[in-house]
This record gives structure tokens, sequence and C-alpha cells, in this order.
């Protein structure tokens, strides 16, 4: 059974089996001798968030397809996520593997899932950041869209940000947004880090598509959003807590970001038994 | 200066050049054109805990010498962890490679040290488990051991552990032992995890050099600590949290494994700044 | 000396050593015995053209910096392109692989630069394709820009095209760029190819960031250039060669798209002498 | 079906899955959301020649088998080249990579089938050259053999060229070929490049197995192939164009090596359509 | 059929690839237009000794099943030790590649069984070292267990072995031990090698887990058996041949290390032959 | 000091790196808290022979260019090989990867100067086969050069082999090297194995460049050599030992190729020492 949520992260085989080879080494010594018996597993949730993840563990130790969840379902203490038949030395080899990916992964389905709902009924979208764990960037971008929410740029190839590091590095915002258009394929976004209201002006007016707004007040994101809303997008990034987020959201920017999704989640409690 | 605490950890220069790879794809689209003046440059903390990672920083980013930390040091919000003097472009090209690692590795030491912090005075030992990011294990548990912890094995290659699912398919404790001890090296040793008395008894009598307790209430562990204390060593394991760690410490028990020291610590907050 | 015209292409270290080593197999055999003697070499263009690849050959045979060319300067037959003294063995095992690298991306910039003064005085930019050379597109697209042309998206990656294909997998322009926009990152565009006006219309109501005007004639690219200028770019593609490439500028259009620069640019005719 | 003529390219399907890699890089934006309908496309030929690569592209994109060429095969405008029903994301993510190959490969046979034709009726053999695109040497010299041609050595490894600069640095003919004579294994070949009558003499008699004759002119190059052709093979190269490669194949010269088969080689135009 | 003894080496296919690469370079030039007839070979042994790498030619040139060797088992001149129908050119290609590795691999399980046969009745076991060819350790690990041995540490990472120059390096046993104790995990078994008694006794005092008595003479490695066997595990070590490794065991020692097992076996004689 | 004798193994770098990755895994845990002392060590012989392999342990260790010896030398026991001052983890944790090395490559090169030299005074050349150790192929080809032996082919790719079984393949002598020839780049040799004379007379009908005359006595080889040595070299073969490879010279056969040098030759010994 499929029990991906849409395309699954890209080259995420090779990841998952360089994960397996680091826990393998030179190979599983508890399982040497072992009888190769068939037995049935299940993975079963030991705490409540969303999903993300099934996929990498049914490659691992197989999948029989009865349990009733994919990737991007919310799951409760006891749900029953996977489950199959293998042989022992096999499951008990792959197990740690297959539940670190799940964990981890679940656990920012869940972190991003508590943001979405906390901007339910807005048009705002959740959106995660470059902040994520060193080589694990595309599945951790798969878990946020598992948890409803958007992704930001994969790296820096994709679009390009001008941050204050950056405009003070080119001279400032014009000449910033000017030299990057000049060497950028047509097909390449600007994204302008912005502080204050004369920045977002001379961002829109360099021809910037979207603009972020760097720890401003709400008031001041509502009065710019609906200032400009219409000729880019605007982005609110810094400090966003479950607490704030709602809140910011009322401004009606567009997306919100958050690093926290990515570098912060504590892992979905889960573990493997057999029957 | 080198910044690491010991030896760094194996093979962390691939993985890092990976990571590095993984945020620039084809090229860091926002410093095209951008001018190559040299900049000077810091990274500062903006929370308070453990350093961890700063061997990596500085790989990345070149360090002039003049701050004072090396890994393992506690560090407070507004303290400058690096600084340095570089190209521009390769600055910002690098930084957010730096800091993922930094706040990752960081996160995790400083996890550690709050547990080491709550058994204070005791002998007991904090030591993680497998329950590693992964592809990352052996930066978390450099990490860990920046924090004050101790190791537990590295993968399945380097001990053996008997858990119940291993119990079940070998038929038992005895057998278990008596069938990995034919198999093994005679270098390798065999923990066992135990959640009765009755099994700790067997574990000890079929010949293991280690065992867990798994979930055991400090009651339980206490007595069998004093009783067995000289023969194996002790492991207490299973939803061990800061509140808990110390009591458990008071048990006399050898090790206390934390699962979540590299499974769920979030990240230490610190930024990179330009002069 | 720096021979590269701005960054060279992303990873080409590990592509030219990947070459070197097709070329070199188990070892160089006609260099067996030969003394170790420096001598004195220079690379010698024998055609007319833009020179591209000028860092490649400095890094596989050396350089003195005495020759006063680099990456995207007009050369001509009999000039020297670089020079320097090396041992023998050393040049001779490494002459074809640095031919070959140059030859091959000078040929791309040579054609280029030939594209680009077709259009001069106009607006138009040239960019080029994705019909690269299978493993050496970053060499290519680099050379492109030696060539004073623009680059096209880098790959399936960091932009989105709706093609005639995509146009009917998705069941219309419209559902297309809708369907994208809600799945894609907020930093990335969409391109949509057009061959008649009223896709055209629908591309721009639906949101589409570009158009590309498939073979479309100069009289419509004109007008439809004229009308909607404003609310996108658009790309001129198809059978474009250097006797139209002219007056197809002359419509105003923004882009023109060249697979030929990639696909079908013969090699810059030069070799390599000891003096 | 089997497209391939004889055995493909050495280590053929990690090139391609690089260059697949090349162009998905995180993943393919366009497709994102598109249905999972299967669709019949074809590959059709916009030009004239040799076709080479159809294993290649039936590799990527699935091949029904009911199309009627394979590599080395003539092809028109028109004609249908291979055809095939797939998921349509899946088609749409690969087509470039495949048209990549087949344009490229088959451009080579087109161009080697032109000088093979030029030498009909004569017992010359038109051979490629160590002038190939990086990466791509075994790709192109497969197509060469489907376009008529024959190969020369692969690399410095498989048998020995003493050129005019390892002449100079071996000090002269005979030293030369003695010297590698000595190192060498008994298994490889060694052939000269000779400018004069009196190099290929001193070459034969220090026991060359091959002599290339540069840039020689018809009269020297017959005159040579007739003395001395019972005791060596005569390779003639150097400029050698469509026009002038009939007339030297009437000396009788054994091969004629043509660098621009592999470095100069226009694409064969095609296209991939759904049905 | 499954022709390993219990599980195979660790990473055995990639080794294995790699190998076939090595031989095979560009392609095996030597069945160019060879007809692709199907053939019935077989491997037939032309020594006497124990197989080990059967798996290995299955793997590579396919298995009909109908032998009834499998690893570990003794074979005899004349033995047929496996056999299948391919077609020509694939096993032509191959046969090298697979006999390399069952000649060097049964070459080490052989030697490995006459050591083990040579101390049969004592219950001392034959181990290996780390003395092995470089790249091939765990298959050479794996026909030590075909030969009846048991494994030494893998290598330097799965145990501590506190060698001559480490006691220099440390300044004394009891430092080394103690130093080691606190840096490694708790699972991690300590070794130390020994020259004199009193050595001994501290090794032990300072708590180390296993004892190798290095070039010791049979009579005192008696006594300290003896005296401490009840403490650590004894390892002798050094020296050891087939004359005189029975009278060693004999001394009652644990465990008996040999190097030539590893490094210096010939290979078992065998081919490859069409029917 | 360049210790190497002439070029070193073709990508040896690569191949020690990976073996000290085998060695170390996840990292040395006996030098763990060793103090980072530097320490004068070297390396002496223990037995006699000729040294290969010099250049890898100077690599690793380093080298202070004192010692005398490079490879090809001959060495007796107690001969310093190699000396140097380094940090004493760093020896300690290099030491075995560099002694595998070197054991196994002077194990090639004395066993290869054993035939070498008794063949002294003969015209014939010892030369090694593709019997190799899997993956350290130019390390034993490189260490027969070091014993005064030559090199055969390095693979099946630079020359091509008619064997027994090709023959059969093929249906004859003839058929073989002439569809060969026909496949075969101008550049590349044939060689073919003879059982009988009237093999040896088609074969060089033929057009063979060598002729590997398998398992025949001394009489019938003389007699071959004598009357067709003018036309093919010719290669004796198959069960020759060190008594007697001599007489087999004395027939005026051009090679001896000799399996044993490079799957059975023991290794040097030798050990490394703390000053």
């Amino acid at each position: 059974m499929n029990r991906w949520m849409g395309a699954p992260p890209y080259g995420w085989q090779d990841v998952v089996e360089a994960a397996l080879k680091e826990d393998l080494g030179t190979g599983d010594v508890s399982v040497l001798g072992m009888p190769e018996t068939e037995g049935r597993w299940y993975i079963e949730a030991q705490g409540e968030g969303v999903v993300s993840g099934l996929g990498v563990a049914a490659f691992l130790l197989g999948d029989d397809g009865t349990s009733k969840f994919r990737d991007g379902d919310r799951v409760n203490p006891g749900d029953i996520l996977l489950k199959g038949q293998s042989p022992l030395p096999n499951v008990l080899s792959k197990e740690r593997t297959s539940l670190n990916f799940l964990a981890m992964m679940s656990g920012t389905a869940t972190l991003t899932a508590k943001f979405v709902s906390a901007v339910e009924g807005s048009t705002t979208r959740i959106v995660d950041t470059r902040k994520t764990l060193p080589g694990l960037r595309v599945f951790q971008k798969y878990a946020v869209r598992c948890g409803g929410g958007s992704n930001h740029r994969f790296g820096l190839y994709d679009a390009a940000m001008v941050k204050d590091n950056h405009i003070r590095a080119f001279g400032g915002i014009t000449p910033a947004v000017q030299t990057l258009r000049r060497h950028l394929p047509h097909t390449t976004k600007i994204e302008v880090e912005c502080e204050t209201p004369e920045q977002v002006e001379e961002a829109i007016r360099s021809g910037a598509d979207i603009v972020m707004l760097d720890n401003m007040g709400t008031r001041e994101i509502e009065s710019l959003s609906h200032h400009f809303g219409r000729q880019v997008l605007f982005e609110a990034s810094g400090g966003v807590s479950l607490e704030t987020v709602g809140s910011l959201a009322e401004t009606g920017v567009d997306l919100i970001s958050v690093g926290a999704l990515t570098h912060s989640a504590p892992a979905l409690p889960l573990h493997l038994e057999l029957e």
C-alpha cells in the first residue's frame, strides 16, 4: 500500500539506506544465530499527532496493508500505524532506523499541524525555513506538508533572499535587487527581508516579488499588508510561537514562517512490538 | 584554534560537506554579483546552554581565534561564540549550514547537561541511546559528551543488546545469551533488557555483562542494584524525565539512558551578524 | 590567476576530476619511463570565438598567469590562451581532458555570442534551455553567460514550466496553474507555453508569471508583447536561427531561448604545444 | 525489446541516472498535483540520420516494442522511434533527459555515417579520437559504432600513443618506443605520430605497431602506405572534412581519425509527444 | 540455493560489484561479437580444503542448485562446487572475479580449519586478527568462521586493545585502562597485551576484560591461566604455527590468535569449465 | 621523500583511505584520552625480501626521510624501512592499515623476485595474471614490477584473450580472432591460448599477436619458439613453480605467467615500534 502523501521526498531511498548503514556498521551482532522464524509485528503510536514517514517504515520493514493510516493522518495513543510479517532478525535489525525516521518526521508534522490549526479561519499559510536538520531537509519539508503547512524555498539555489546581511553587502536594497535581477534567470523570484516600512517601500519599488517582514509588530504588518498587498506577497517571520501566531495571522499577512517546525519539534513517541 | 572537545565525530567533514551541498544545490543565487568585500562576522548565542559544534562552524566560516569558547563550555545570551573575517558572499552562503549544525548539536549538549546536573552528587552516568536523527548519530553522540554525558553503544555492530523482542525470538534469556556468546567475538559485551527481578537473575546467571532495567520502579531498582551490583552493570531506562531522573539516580543504578537527548532536544537559539 | 568569469559552475572540480579519471583509467601508459623534466607549454586558439573554461585548464595544468585572457574574452587564431611550466608527464596526461572542456565550453560561449550579437540594439535577452549535454549542464550554462547570454531555469526543480503535454495532463491551462500554485513554494515562478493568443490570455488570467510563445509568427508576438508586456515576461522559442533571431528580437519580446547553444555548438579549435 | 546495437556502453545506467538527477534536483515542480493518469507517448524524428540511444530512452520511459527501430538504423523526419504508455508525471519528468541522450548520440552516429559513406568503396576505416565530451566518452564511442565507424583507443590506459610532445619529452622516436616497450605489458600496442617520411621510417624500425600520419599530403600518404603497409597500420589524421576524406581514403591508408565526430556533431532533432 | 554459512559478510555486494568493475573497466573486449548462446559451466576444486565464497560466485554467475556444497564444507580435488547455465559472454566476463573471491576466501577457510583441527580436543578457540587484506576484512572474517575459527574485534571501533605502544603512550597499564574506561561506552571491553606476569597482574587489577599474552612460553601461559582464568579471558598471540599451536592449546588458554589466517593463506586452486 | 618506484598504482589514495575507514569505523576507541605527545616510530623488517608499499606507509604515517629504502629494494631482518615522528594517537590508529599494505605488497614483490631470479640469464620475462586479490589489482601489479617482473594486461578491457572457453564459444580459433579483429579498436592486441601445435599454427595464421602455450612440455615449447618466435610473442602458463620455472625459461619462451605471485604470496613479516 502506498502510504506517502503525494510524491515522497526526492532521493529518499538513498538517505534511508545510508541511515540503515549508519546503524548496522559491520552488522547487527544481536541477531547472530537467531532463528529465521517469521513474526508478526506492529508499530503503535504512544502520543497524539500527525503521522509522517510511514512510507519509510513500510520500505524497511514491509507492510501488509491492513492498517488504515497514511501520511498526513491524525493519530492517537494506541493506534496501530503499520503492521506486517517478516523474519524476526530482519525486523529487529531495521526497527530502530524505521522508528527514528517515523518519530522525527511525525514530530515535525505534528508541530506544523498545531501552527496551522492556530491560524485556522485566516488566509495565512504556515511555511517552513532552511533551519533544518543537516542532511534531512527534504524529509522535513515533506513532513511540513503532511502537517498542512507549505514549503518555503528548498535551498540557496531555487529563489533569492536578500536579508539584512545581503543588504549591507550589496550596499542597499535597490542595488541588491537590481544586481540580482541582472544575474538571475528570469524564472527566479527575489524576496527581500525588511525591518521598516521605508525598506518595504524600497523593496517593492525596486521590483521584489516577496517581502519578508522581520520581527515587526502586528499593527505595522496589518498596515503594510493593506497598503501593498496586491503588489507583493508578505511573509512574517521572527520569534513566532503557538501563542502569537493567531494574532499575527489576523493581520492578513500571506505567509508566516516558523523555524521551530524543523529545528525544535519533539519526536512523536511510538514503538514496535511483536504480536 | 581547535574548538573541538577531544576527537571530533568520526567522518565529520564528509557529513558537513554533504549538508552544505544540500543547501547550495546548483549554487547560491542570492550572492550573484555581490562584491567580494571582506567583512567581519560573529555568531552570538541567544539562549543559555552548552555549546557544541564550534569546530564545524570554524571549518565552514573560518575563525580568528579571539573568542574564548570551545565545545563543552556553558554560554549565555549575548556571548560571542565565534568570530572571523571572510569575503561576504562566502560567509552568507555558509551561514545557514553552520548555524544548523551548531544549533542542533548545542541543543543536545544543553539538554544533556540538564540531566547530568539533575543527578549531580550521585555516581550515576547519563547515557544516550540509538534514538538519533538519521545520518547524524556521531554528531549527536559527540554532543552528548560535550554536555557531560556518556555514550551507549554506537550501533548494532559494537555491542549486543537482548531486548524483549530478542528474548521472544531466541526463546528465552538463557538461550539468547548462550547463542550470542557462541557467535560473538570474545571482545563483545552482551546487555539484556529485563522487566522483572526474575529476568534479572536469569540474565546474570546466563552471563550477561550489563542488565537494563526497563521501566522498573525506583524501589525495585534499588534492591536489584544492592543485590547484584558487583556482578553486572545496571542501566535504568524508559520514560525518564528531568523531574524523575534525580530520584532514579538515588537508587545507585550505574547508568540512566535518555532517548530525548537525541530525538527531542530543542535547538539552541543563535544567529550570525556582520559587525 | 583567477580565470573564471564570476562564480565557476557549481561542483565543477568533481566533474573535472571524474573526466580526468575517465581518460586515465588505470593510468597513462604513454608516459611510462618518461623523464620528469619540466617543460613550458601553451594553449593556442586555432579559431575565432569567445573563450570559456580557462579555470578548468588552469586547475589541471597549472597557470603562470602571464597570458592576458579570462573567460568571456574574445580570442583569435594564434592567441595564447594559457601557459605554464610543469613536469612533462603531468602535462601530457592532462592535456586532452583540459582541451576537451575548453573546446566544448568555448564552443557554447562562441555560438551564444553570435546570437547575442544578432540581437544587439534590442532589449531582448538570449537564454539557454535544458537541452544540454548529460552531466555537463552547469558548465554549459556558465559558458552561455560567458558568451553574453542569460540562463533559463537550471532544472526541473527551480521553476515550473507548463508545456503542451502538461496542459493536456492537467486538463487545461487554468487547472494547471491553479493546482501548481497550491502545491508550490511561494518562491517559485510558473511559466506557461502557449501556441495561440487565447492560450496567452488564459495563462495570464490564471496567474502565470512568464509566458512562452511557442513557434509563433513575429507579428503575433509583437502584438502580444504590446498588449500584455507589463503583466508578464514573454519568451519566444522554437526553431530560432542566427538568420531569424534578429527580426524576432524586433518584436520586443523579453527573451529568446535557443536550444542549439547547448546541444549543437561546434567545439572551438585549439591545441597545446610545448615551447 | 532490446534496442541496443551489441553491448551497451559500459556503466551506462549510472551515467543516465546521474543525468536524471542533474535535471530533477530536489524534484520536478511542474508535476505537483498532476493526476497519475496513464498516457500514450511517442518520440518522433524531426531530421534525417542514424539513431543511437534508444536503449537509454527505453530504460527511462518504458517501451512497448511496437516501433521498428533499433540503434544503428537510418531514420527520417516523421519516423516514430519509440513509443509506450506510462503515468504522465513520470513521462514528463524523464522526457528531457531521454531526449538529451538520444539527440546527442544520434548526432554523433549521423555525422559518423556521413564520413563512412564518403569513403565507401575503399578499405579505409573511419575511427574516432579522445576528443570527446567529458564524462560521455563510452556513449559517444558506442554512437560512432552505430554510425558504422570503428573505435580508436578508449583512453590513456589501453594503448600507447607517442605524439610530437612525447617525442620531445623522450628525446626522439627511438628512445620513446624502446623505453615504453620496456615498461609496457606485452599486450599493449604502441602508435607513433609522424610528420615526415624519415620519422615514419624511424618509427617502424624502432618497432611501432601503428603509425599516425599527421597532416600529411595525400601523395605522401599514398607512397608511405605502399612502401610500409605490410609492416604497420597507417592512420591519417588532422583537419579531415567531409570534402577531403574521400580522396584521403583513396591513398589506401588503413584508418582515418576524425575528432569532429565526437566534439562537433550537431544534435539530431527529435521530440516527444502525447498521442 | 542459499550457499552462505549464516549471514554473509556485511556490505558484500558492493565490494563484489566494485571488484567486477575493476576487472571490466570499459568492458570485456574478448567477447565482442561472441554469440549469446547459453552454455553449461561448472567450478571444480583442484585442491583439498574448506570452501568459502560460494554465495559470491552464485551471485555473479547464477547457480542451478544441483551441486551439494555450501560454505564451510570440506572439498576435494574433482569436486564440482557450483554449476549453472548462462549466456556464454556473461559467464566468461565474470569468471575471473568469481574465482578470485572463491579462491581467496577458501584459502583462508582452509588454513583456519588446519589450525582448528590442530587444537581439537582442547577448549581453546582459534581467532583471527586485524592483519587482513585491505578492503576485504569482512570477507576474510567470514571465511575464518567457515573454517571453524572465531572472530576477534572487527576494527578499531568495536573493542579497545592496549598494546605495548599504547602502554607507553598512556604511561602504564593502570592509567591506560582507567583513562579508557572513563571515555568508553560501558558496552565496550578492554583487552591488554602483556609480556610479563607482573603486567598480567596489573592489567587484571586495573579492570581489563581480556589479557593478551604476547610471545610467552607455554609454561608461563599455563600458570597464568590457572591462576587468573576465572577473572579474565586469556588470548595467546605471536609467532603461532601449525607445529606449535597444539601445545599452546594444552595450556588451557582461552584463545589463540593467528595473523597468518588472513595475511598468508595460499589460494585454494579451482577453475571454471564449460561442459 | 618519494619512496615509490616510478608511478604509484593508479587511484591508490582512494583505496588506502577506504582501507583506513574499514579499520577505523566510527573511530579508534583505544586512543580515547591518550595524550597527543609526539613520538618517534620506525617500521622494521622481520624477514628477508623485496620491499613494496613504502609510499603508502609514508602517506599514512609521515616519513622523516632518514631511512635509506625505496620500493624495489632488497631488505633483511632488522632493516629499518621507514621512520618518523608524529603524535602518538595518530600513529597507533594508522599503524595496522600501513602494515597491512606494506606486508601484502612486499610479499608479492618478494615472491616475484624469487621467480625473476630463477630465470636469470635467460631472456624470459616473468609476468603476472588477473588472479589478483579483489580490489587490490593495481597495488599487486605495481608490486610485481617492484620485484622485477612485468605486467600482463590489467583487465578485461585493455587486451583480448582467446582462451579455451572462448574458442568453444566462438566456434574455433579462426572465427574468434577474425570476429574480434572486426570489432576491436586497431590499438588492441589479441592473445590466443593454445594447447596443441596445431592450435598454435592456426592462431598465428589467423593473425594473433601473442600465443599462450597452456601447460605444454618444455620440449614442445622450445620447438614452437624456434619455429614461430619471430612472428608472435610466446607466453608459457600453467602450474609453474620455483622449481620448474628455470627449465621453462631455457626453452627461449618470451614470457612466463605465474598466478601465485598475486594469489598466494605470503606476507613479508614486519612491525612498527616506538623508539
